[in-house]
């Protein structure tokens, strides 16, 4: 059955006007003052924002990390996502030295072919490179759509690759038509850095925060900045955390490189502080890169503002803090990294973004959707609210205060980082391909119903900032 | 009546996807697939793009300058910018010092009233400061709708005005809701050069281009940028021509600053060598920021693509070669200073940036429009294709190949700086509020038929890319 | 009669050593292990660096500004200098627009002929350049030995010079070999801000400090040494106080440019906040450009160790607490600006310097002594303790630790603006020319027979580190 | 017997004079005008310069490299820099993974003791970190004196160390007071590219340079710099060869750090292209790093001029062209890397930096000897011409045009890299501890006479810029 949204603001990447919006075969098929759409379900939006689906372009969901697994899978993952307004994840996918990278892939399928509630990707952990795997990746990208893939510069003698293994990825990636995406810290110093810290009987969580400094993160950023421009490739690289890491990303375009920055909201409002919190409360707080000292915010937002950061990712990935964190409790090298943000990235963002004028609504809406569906190859399928994309929509309130806690979110951990937060706006309804997943903040959906997404190539065309150039 | 586009390629600053307008009343009232529209008149877009119409921030149509006056008035200049593709000009009000401001602006209402075939606005130059003026720019801003003012720091003792003058405008634009543009170049310096030059016997046009180096435009473009920080205003840089400039803008809007920069299609595809054309042929090159070495294009098309500039202005100042452009034969200090360039900005932009792959399309119509309706207070009436914007509207056949030429431009001088270029893609049909200016590359307008455009105050978050932010 | 001065640990630029240095006519003759030198005056060193005298390169002795005169005049001024181990200081000469610069020298002569103690040099303001002043100022080199013009780029309507006069005295300095001089500070800026500021009634001295923050320093500087660029020329920045400042010099330094920066002790160890001091006691710490924040202390010190400022000043300009001082106690613009430094300009370098492990020893020889030669056209005859060159020695004993204050100070001033201030180490005795000025920490020279120094041409070959090149 | 050097032009890092220098058993013990000394050698010096002997820090002598061996050993070696002007070289020792560095030292000791003609020390290469490497290393430098350790970023699977090996190499010399140096080029990169180009067929010199861009040098040793900020030691960068490398040192200076950069006579005046001569003489110009493109001469130039390097070092490294070098004839990864320049490394800098204006004879000298002297542990005793020091002095005639040429050098390889260039300058006679080894152009030395040099610990107080500072 059809739907008509009438009367909401419209807003996508560069638009915003009062208008309805015709949905029909999960498609939009029109928008205009005042459709008339006989046998259509009218959908009453006045005074609600109408947005794209929020995409969440870095999740680890069911992801076993440390010996423990994630919390949150692609059940309860996803659903929480939808409940924040994101009709759209694209998840990590761990790789294994020496197997086939299929056999990865599949798992991941296997973890959430018939849990996820909105549609969902996969990137590719790349951990070597040798014959085998040059000669898979091509499958990867052209059969299973997986057109962007994860090299670790950190976590020594675990995921850490080496320079060489950086730069065959970032070739191999220029070849193929994929994006490179990094976690960009120096491994070896955090790894000599922890070793001492330990020794020394210096074990609490702030120690974390301590031995993997910004400057760390910023001299990996510019290497792995350096690799791209020598391979004439592109990169992507996440959770951006501290000025020393916008600084080399920004020197980097402003030689015209195709390098693209993802920050999360743990950066943006929380606090090298937290990590001090007592009776191991800080563990909460532990993320790599690690939360910075409080003046790093302004410059992650004014890279926001200017465009020197493109996209906001969540960082997913949730322990307990009773039973998984606690692991650390003597140590926090085993306290498991992460926390949950899924659900509340775009209110965030949001709230403190838009409500308090550091970015358009406009950038907000590029910021959390437009330029990933790009980056990622979902546009203009996901991203916008346009003629024939998909009707993967978000009602949203801008009127509601709210606070965030883990007493009332969905996600399946016992706390919530941003516990006490006050946050302005709320989605109300979401739609994912013209069906409600939630609505008046009610889930309706159904797990299974969210839909793989074989992904386009990385196109620069596209990327940098838009849509595919198509000669038409 | 009404008109349906069909089945044309849409485009805007963030959307590319084929459907159908429907403009009634002379604005876009639906966008869809197979609009049905009874009695509307169609209009066959396929294999076309539909771009919102080009916006020209920075125009001097029947403008006094050194003696004599350009050659493009109100009437030929914007039925060239309609052939080429655009739909509002805002051209530079001059005033005169110890003058009411309202004087000089009744001047400019009478030179387009009767003459313009699109819709346009006004800048207002500042030349002092004092009580008067201060008194008087409320009422220019309210009254009249011209929300922005420009200052020059060259021309020695004719146009220059102090850094005492350019901080407090910054001041009284931040008070009053304007945004303050600057012609960034050491007045002084140039000053001493160019007498120097002549006292030498350096007569010839290139020294138009020696006596004001690169670094004088980098210097006055950091001082500027550091009086708008210093009085937390806004600034909008015309005209930027080097990497000297682009450095200095980067570096401010790194910091947080709402400063923004122009380049002109000169500037992009022509350098410095043109100025050496034997016969007297170099004074046609000459403007103020003068050609550059080719290298600086480059630094230029990067900024563009990573957003440190933002649009593109035509700064079109027209002269005929013959009887105005010889004045300075024998002395270059009197060559009119300027161009032609109103009718061929948007179709260089699409040929060298888009089909050249160094931008993308949705880029292109950000540079050319959307973001200067945004900066200038057009938005959403203007610069986009939305429900309820205006109809200005351009089709846009990406096939053509052409040459540009004086024998076919439609600006009224007798040479044409571009004279041989070959470009790709022209404008077919043009819409001014939905009716045709331009249909099947034949002009249909009407002189006089131009609205004058009162403009919204600067606004920060809509300028900051996009659109208003309103709490709804 | 010859002089031995015994077993002192020689230091210079370059070197230290321990050894005997013989004194014949006002010169060192020889420098060597147990030297025998019959009949000569045997003076002991032992356990006592032996250091060139110091050289003050920036000091207004006698000199009007607002209505008042400086407390300190050639005389008073020059036993301080001796006091503190300075034996030679470079005065700035005044000049008057429309009056010839021969009778502000003049003028400059008869202040200081009868009265200085040690030898003296003199810098020349230029405040306007026309045929008289470009006419004038072979002369004053070749004749006077003024090698080094000044330029304001503050003090609108009083000093300031525009552009243009900064560009043409820097050309006129390159053909003519003289090193221009910049107080760098825009003071169009300043002059908004600081009328604002009274206007607003925010008359206290903090507000000296926030009408004129770094970023008009950072500015000033950043155009002077682009305009040195242009004129291929080389500049001084005076009284360096802040990073914004630093970071210009060394930009341009990095490209090759003969730029300097001399800081100001002041400005190395008090701060910003010393202008809150309550009972208008704020008054004394009236610099400009004024105190900074802190953090800005770290920035100089760094530059001074790593090559990007080369010198120290006093920028000794003394006023009364009472009776001058307090013309300013109901408007901050009214405060005489300056203060008693030219004492203890040395000791606060060496304690602060040296001793806390921040610079060399050698490197302390250099900057308040070596470079300075150098730079100004003294060198070898000031600067450095080898043969040949004159015996302007201090004896300075590192072990002494002393409180620097009114009370015991040599100025004529009531206050000291380092009041209660620790410093290691004090210089003993003071030699100009072979003969005492300073004997056992009392003063036993003669008004009078300080000499007026004839400065060589500037010389980059010299003044990029060092001594002139000769081909011999 | 003491020697009396008459009327010289003395030369130190600091002054320039005409003076006597009296040798009393090996050591300067008197410098002064027309010193008498009954018995002693008269030299006269008249119309020379008389130089401190050049430091050269950085040679390969007798070392093995890729199946063969260094053409010169200690005896050729420094016989041919006893010519030039050196009278103390630091030669690098070579370590073996798993053996004890004593091992190494000794085999050093052995090719060294009964073969140099002037004095030399050893720096240590660090291969490894592991508890015997670091047991063994406080008795390296108490026992041998041996205060520098060298770390390889390039040479994959044969010399190179990781990012760990090289962050503890730090963190122990700030323990023990040593100063680290790198080798830095990323390796990772050079690895793949060098593999690339021989796969390809591209295996002509030239691809040496092509396969070591200067990106990958400006990379690793910005990670250089952040390692040595992390673990607050402090490095010495040898052998800068591009603008990328000088510009991370520039930046880790201006930040207050204890970086050095050294450079060498090849990167500043020979250029990329000489790796393109026909008939594989390219392969004459295998160094790593490689040449440059011209333009970055002028970035090293400033750099020397303003400090941002401090030293020269030559790298000498020679392998004969027939015989050697040719091993790479099919292959140029099989290409010895190095080139014979310990002859004229003071020449060259003397006649392109003195002669030509770039730097003053006295940065002349504190950059081939006294900075060096300073950082090693060497000074005073070596570095200088003051009382006390060794006399190890240089008579330099600067009136001398030469042509460098294999013909008539005294290195024994069979080609020179600056064969044919000409230069102005040339040592005359050199002395030794007060013994010539140079007379009037003629070796008189004696193999075995070099002194093995046990240095003092790194002092930053010494070496940033300077001398030891002592409380006395």
């Amino acid at each position: 059955m059809s739907k008509l949204i009438r009367n909401g603001t419209i807003v996508t990447a560069a638009d915003m006007y009062v208008a309805d919006i015709l949905i029909e075969n999960g498609k939009v098929s029109a928008i205009g003052s005042n459709l008339s759409a006989p046998g259509a379900e009218i959908i009453d939006a006045k005074g609600h924002y109408v947005f794209p689906g929020g995409i969440d372009p870095h999740t680890h969901l069911d992801m076993p990390f440390g010996g423990t697994v994630t919390k949150d899978d692609f059940e309860t993952g996803t659903i929480a996502a939808a409940f924040g307004g994101t009709t759209t994840v694209i998840d990590f996918c761990l790789t294994q030295k020496g197997e086939p990278l299929k056999n990865s892939i599949q798992t991941w399928h296997d973890k959430s072919r018939d849990k996820a509630v909105i549609d969902y990707g996969f990137h590719l952990m790349i951990g070597e490179i040798n014959e085998n795997v040059l000669n898979e990746l091509p499958q990867v990208i052209e059969e299973e759509g997986i057109t962007s893939f994860k090299v670790f510069m950190a976590y020594k003698n675990v995921f850490q690759a080496d320079d060489a293994t950086l730069y065959r990825t970032l070739l191999a990636a220029k070849e193929h038509g994929a994006l490179v995406m990094v976690h960009a810290e120096n491994g070896d110093v955090i790894d000599y850095l922890t070793n001492k810290a330990i020794e020394e009987g210096n074990t609490e969580p702030i120690y974390h925060a301590l031995t993997r400094p910004p400057e760390v993160e910023g001299e990996a950023t510019g290497r792995a900045a350096l690799l791209t421009e020598l391979a004439n490739s592109q990169l992507y690289v996440v959770h951006v955390s501290c000025a020393n890491a916008v600084e080399k990303i920004a020197e980097a375009r402003n030689k015209g490189l195709n390098i693209w920055g993802e920050t999360c909201p743990q950066y943006l409002v929380l606090d090298r502080s937290y990590l001090e919190k007592p009776n191991f409360e800080g563990a909460k707080y532990v993320w790599s890169p690690p939360l910075r000292e409080k003046w790093h915010q302004e410059i992650l937002w004014n890279a926001l503002k200017n465009g020197s950061l493109q996209t906001l990712g969540s960082d997913q990935c949730s322990f307990d803090f009773k039973g998984q964190k606690d692991l650390g409790r003597e140590d926090f090298t085993k306290i498991p990294n992460g926390g949950p943000i899924i659900e509340d990235r775009v209110s965030i963002l949001f709230s403190e973004g838009v409500m308090k004028g550091r970015i358009t609504v406009n950038q907000f809406v590029d910021i959390t959707s437009t330029r990933i569906a790009k980056l990622f190859g979902l546009f203009p399928q996901k991203g916008t609210i346009a003629v024939g994309s998909d009707a993967d929509i978000v009602l949203f309130d801008p009127s509601v205060e709210r606070v965030i806690s883990a007493e009332t979110h969905h996600m399946a951990v016992d706390y919530n980082a941003f516990e006490g937060m006050k946050v302005c706006g709320e989605p109300i309804s979401v739609l994912s391909r013209g069906e409600f997943v939630i609505r008046d903040k009610q889930f309706v959906g159904r797990p299974g119903s969210g839909q793989y997404l074989r992904r386009a190539k990385y196109n620069a065309q596209t990327s940098n900032d838009q849509n595919e150039f198509q000669s038409i």
